[in-house]
């Protein structure tokens, strides 16, 4: 069996790696638009050969689109085009609305399964993938009732193999969800980032006085813009309703510290607090 | 030697705890407004006792306010008259400008030692303490000259000798930088965890669905509202001037995802990419 991996960064990499350990006679070809990308995957040991798309698509039994959102937009066509009859496509990309779109209107639509692993670093590239990375983790597979029940228990198959729990729904449903839960989080840790960076100018004391707090909260802001602004794009209408309500919590923290309001001030962090529950069930799951 | 802890909580707490393995002689006071907190103070064996403000501090050579910096205010002066001659009080606040001006019109000044650990977790009460906390942060001081030699040398010796590194400013460059590298930080949590608790609101979506992206942004959100409403409310001016600049960011990025300006949206990520150079550096150190 040979699956080709398109896009061999943190999510395609890690996926095979961790893939390879359970099947090892498995075939995996590289496809990257960056040679060096395809040198260090080979480098690594994520991939056996590295192709052009057609010449892979037209070998395998499984095709992992993981590239950036608006590349798994343009190339799911294609390879929808080049795919052998029985054989699977499968995306990883974090929106799913416009990409479940475009797939309604191939012919070929039941071979195409849309999946998205909650699972993630803020690095990038194949030399930040690991084996462990989707293990324990979510899939979220939409539409399933589109794609063909082969189609689906190969993914949800190879899925389960490395770890991951499964869940269902809408396409819509998760770009809603995802937009508070994932994409929000970026935005606030880029402009956090971009805040410190531009206002704070001392960057000596960034470094003598910020701690731990400050890292974590900051973190995703090292995330790659190339990933991140076709999802933010994608996924405009969902992000911009969500970034309005953020910057309206905001505001009113504002105005309650400039106004001294020490009780409003309280109770807002006690609502927040709430998140501890949230927080817990997700590192217990 | 005995030395008083006034708020057994993650700092105090923590503190006592590294200073017992070093000094296993030293007796501990502990004073809390909690009863409760007292109790598990003397069970955790962070401290030997539980007592009275006054009578505390009346037999110690070492006083450490680690309460929230609204009761730090209120408690520095009368702890300075109470204070025994060549005693020592220091505060591990985490604003220094209110704190400092209080004490500067304390005819006992030179008995103070104004002090900031760079540490700390969203947990908070004795049962958060660690022995590790401290080890390899950042300590603060601020208007070392106004300590006397003795008191100063005291503070400095008893964080070295639980791992810490001293650096030294005035109390309006310490809230200044704080306002961004700290106080910026919980209060971009503390709305993140809101808007995702009361505009999210099926709550098992975020369970299925959030990564550890989103954990770790907003992890702050959990911190304790007691703790910092005051310190919001003392370094008011420096965090709306962070927080307005944090606000006028997200609305530039809302603006550009609005307007699918992909190359603005990829240049705004691309600039808070730098902040990778500040984690790494804090992250080495």
């Amino acid at each position: 069996m040979t699956v080709s991996i398109i896009g061999i960064g943190l999510l395609g990499g890690s996926f095979a790696l961790a893939i390879r350990e359970k099947y090892p006679k498995m075939r995996f070809i590289g496809v990257d638009s960056s040679p060096v990308n395809g040198q260090l995957a080979l480098a690594k040991g994520i991939v056996d050969e590295v192709m052009p798309l057609a010449v892979a698509v037209s070998q395998s039994t499984l095709v992992v689109l993981a590239t950036p959102v608006n590349i798994i937009m343009e190339l799911l066509p294609m390879v929808l085009n080049q795919l052998p009859a029985g054989a699977t496509v499968v995306d990883l990309g974090s929106t799913k609305g416009l990409i479940c779109a475009v797939a309604d209107t191939h012919p070929r639509r039941n071979q195409f399964v849309a999946a998205h692993p909650m699972a993630g670093t803020e690095n990038s590239g194949p030399g930040a993938a690991f084996r462990e990375l989707l293990s324990g983790k979510n899939l979220i597979i939409c539409d399933r009732e589109k794609s063909h029940a082969d189609s689906l228990t190969l993914t949800e198959s190879l899925f389960r193999d490395v770890g991951m729990k499964l869940f269902y729904m809408s396409p819509q449903e998760h770009d809603l969800h995802l937009a508070y839960v994932s994409h929000l989080s970026h935005i606030s840790a880029f402009a956090l980032g971009l805040t410190v960076l531009e206002k704070e100018k001392d960057e000596q004391a960034i470094f003598d006085m910020a701690s731990t707090g400050f890292s974590s909260t900051v973190r995703l802001a090292k995330s790659s813009p190339q990933m991140w602004a076709p999802i933010f794009d994608q996924n405009r209408e969902n992000v911009s309703d969500a970034l309005a309500a953020y910057i309206e919590f905001l505001q009113q923290f504002k105005q309650v510290i400039d106004d001294q309001n020490v009780a409003t001030s309280l109770d807002f962090m006690q609502r927040a607090n709430v998140i501890r529950r949230v927080l817990d069930g997700i590192e217990k799951r």
